[in-house]
């Protein structure tokens, strides 16, 4: 196990009606608040209006920049750092999913900053303060309502870039899992999707043993997809709303990947799809998984079959290491099928004239990941194996 | 699932020498410290020469008060409340295990309060603030290096209580596991059996549908079994002591339990044994657990089942449910006998004259726990299937 520092200091108000608490977390702390959502989702669901009303009644001053699109990005938060820096916003309040929450954070800390905002995704600096940012979260998928990093696509180029610190995370998240409830079909899955990917990015790993963490990565990955498949013949669960609710945040917290090194390739080689074709996030890592784990796992098979048995239950006997480990990508590609993700470009009705141009960029500030450094070839071949 | 809140500011430093790091934690944050400790074994190990250093290194002005004993007692507490009111003191740095973790939160919601600290454990009124409390950790059991809650005795009467509140978490926890590689091998497994004991307390809940912590409660469990006997073997291992480390913090800082309610019964049962005898809480937790399992398991027999099939790997084969449970149970008993921990009062060499007294006492305030209501006649029957 590696050394670690661990500190989640974000609040987690988790339930029906968790939203009568968020007076509670504005009252004699916060006054100017910024407000910002995606689109009408919010007000047609009453969601805004009982946020404006709560804080009203708490004596903010609100001020609105809506129009959060997925794969947030960059002029709007430079907006929204003018209007916090002009107003003196002291709360930024997320309302939405990790799209709003990222660019809220992004806010956050471009508006304590007098160069421009993109400097901390570029690499040019590192971030060391924010105005606070709160969440009311709508859709469980990318964890970060607790997590300490933003992600955001610069449109002059389509990067799509990150920064962090764990300063950064939201100082309280209202989580209601009924907001779900009436997720689309594919925003639920997709969303599952990325939080199991932010699983395996911690749990496929060279640093040896990690028991613990393995063991909340294994059942935080099985309690996911059990309850995916409750979704998916009953949406309206909320038990099972409940679970991947909570599963989102748990996934991206920091926890299940202390004293381990982590992996974030995957995530790094399916951004460069969503920054060319605006593909779900979710949709990239469905795409590029399989065959990641088709690409790596010779690196490390015990770790494939350890992924095979536990989490997908495949049994040890009569088969050889290579195809335990196989098996257990299958079943993995067998349930993306079951919940209607698609597994390859093809199935995404993506083309794949630009894989090149894709592996040069994913890999131009060096190379990708830990569990095998992936240089641009070693992407393009992922790209190709995703085909 | 249930609704919750869940706020765990607590930061861990966790790892080889990382007591480097607590002069980052100390800088420019505090000023006067309480050191608060037990006896001569941090100094003896050099701990103490180290934490007196970094202090004085960065300007502090130290107070100390040893002599915190296991089973912590209230007047060591109102002393320290004195000491810390007297000086002003802004941080109080336990260094230890539980007792001189729960000693210095008694201290610190204490010396802000104008009245006696007695009355949070009385129950007369809740605590709201403290002196923020910080903590180097020496053995892992209590999880009280980033928990909420704080248990004292007091020497009149017998009586041990507990208090607690999220800000009542420490604001900082440094875990080096080479400190435990020294730990007598009697308070390594009563430190075990209390970390496993924190999570059946949560583990055995009637609230239905709660995957994601149940699986969370599994994996803890199973890593603190396998590396109790990779430490049995080899008290050395550096990495087995590091899973037991951080399982200890995650049995206790309130994620296992969210969602769900818990049941604190074997606790309140346990506490009047170290009462009367001065046992070890991890002794009297391993005397009571069997037999309160034996008592109540007919409660929600399905829930035994799968702690026997999920944490001890019983076969489902050939067995009824009943036979699945106690089976389960049964493996317990065989791992706490492995350990060499006291499974009855007659293992642990102690009278059982006094189950009357004893369940007098812990039921005094009302009936214990959730899974099963326990009133008097019910402690006294596991009382004596403890025997």
């Amino acid at each position: 196990m590696k050394d670690f520092t661990l500190h989640i200091p974000t609040k987690i108000i988790f339930g029906k009606d968790a939203i009568k608490k968020l007076g509670d977390q504005i009252k004699g702390n916060y006054n100017k608040v910024l407000l910002h959502y995606g689109g009408g989702s919010i007000k047609k669901s009453g969601l805004y209006n009982d946020v404006v009303r709560i804080l009203k009644d708490n004596d903010c001053e609100i001020f609105e920049l809506s129009g959060v699109e997925p794969n947030p990005k960059l002029g709007l938060v430079r907006k929204g750092v003018q209007m916090a820096k002009e107003n003196e916003i002291d709360l930024i309040l997320a309302v939405g999913g990790g799209s709003a929450i990222d660019s809220a954070k992004a806010i956050g800390i471009g508006a304590l900053y007098d160069g421009d905002v993109w400097d901390f995704y570029s690499g040019k600096l590192e971030p060391e303060i924010t105005i606070p940012v709160g969440v009311v979260l709508t859709l469980p998928a990318t964890g970060s309502e607790a997590s300490r990093g933003s992600v955001i696509t610069n449109e002059d180029g389509l990067y799509k870039r990150s920064t962090g610190g764990d300063f950064m995370r939201p100082v309280f998240a209202i989580m209601d899992p009924t907001y779900t409830l009436t997720l689309p079909t594919k925003q639920t899955f997709a969303g599952i999707m990325d939080i199991m990917a932010h699983i395996f990015e911690r749990y496929f790993t060279q640093t040896p043993h990690v028991n613990l963490t393995d063991s909340l990565c294994e059942g935080t990955l099985k309690t996911v997809i059990q309850n995916a498949y409750i979704i998916k013949e009953d949406s309206q669960n909320y038990d099972a709303r409940a679970e991947i609710m909570f599963a989102g945040t748990i996934a991206h917290n920091g926890l299940l990947g202390v004293g381990r090194e982590e992996d974030w390739s995957s995530h790094d080689i399916g951004h460069e799809i969503s920054a060319l074709y605006g593909t779900t996030h979710g949709e990239t890592l469905s795409i590029i998984f399989p065959a990641w784990m088709k690409y790596v796992y010779k690196e490390n098979v015990d770790r494939f079959v350890q992924f095979a048995t536990k989490v997908f239950d495949v049994s040890e006997a009569e088969m050889d290491k290579d195809e335990i480990a196989i098996e257990g990508i299958k079943r993995l590609e067998g349930f993306i099928s079951d919940i209607g993700l698609p597994k390859s470009f093809t199935e995404a009705n993506l083309p794949t004239d630009k894989i090149d141009l894709m592996a040069e960029k994913a890999t131009e500030d060096g190379p990708l990941g830990n569990f095998k450094k992936l240089y641009k070839d070693d992407v393009i071949k992922i790209y190709k194996l995703a085909k």
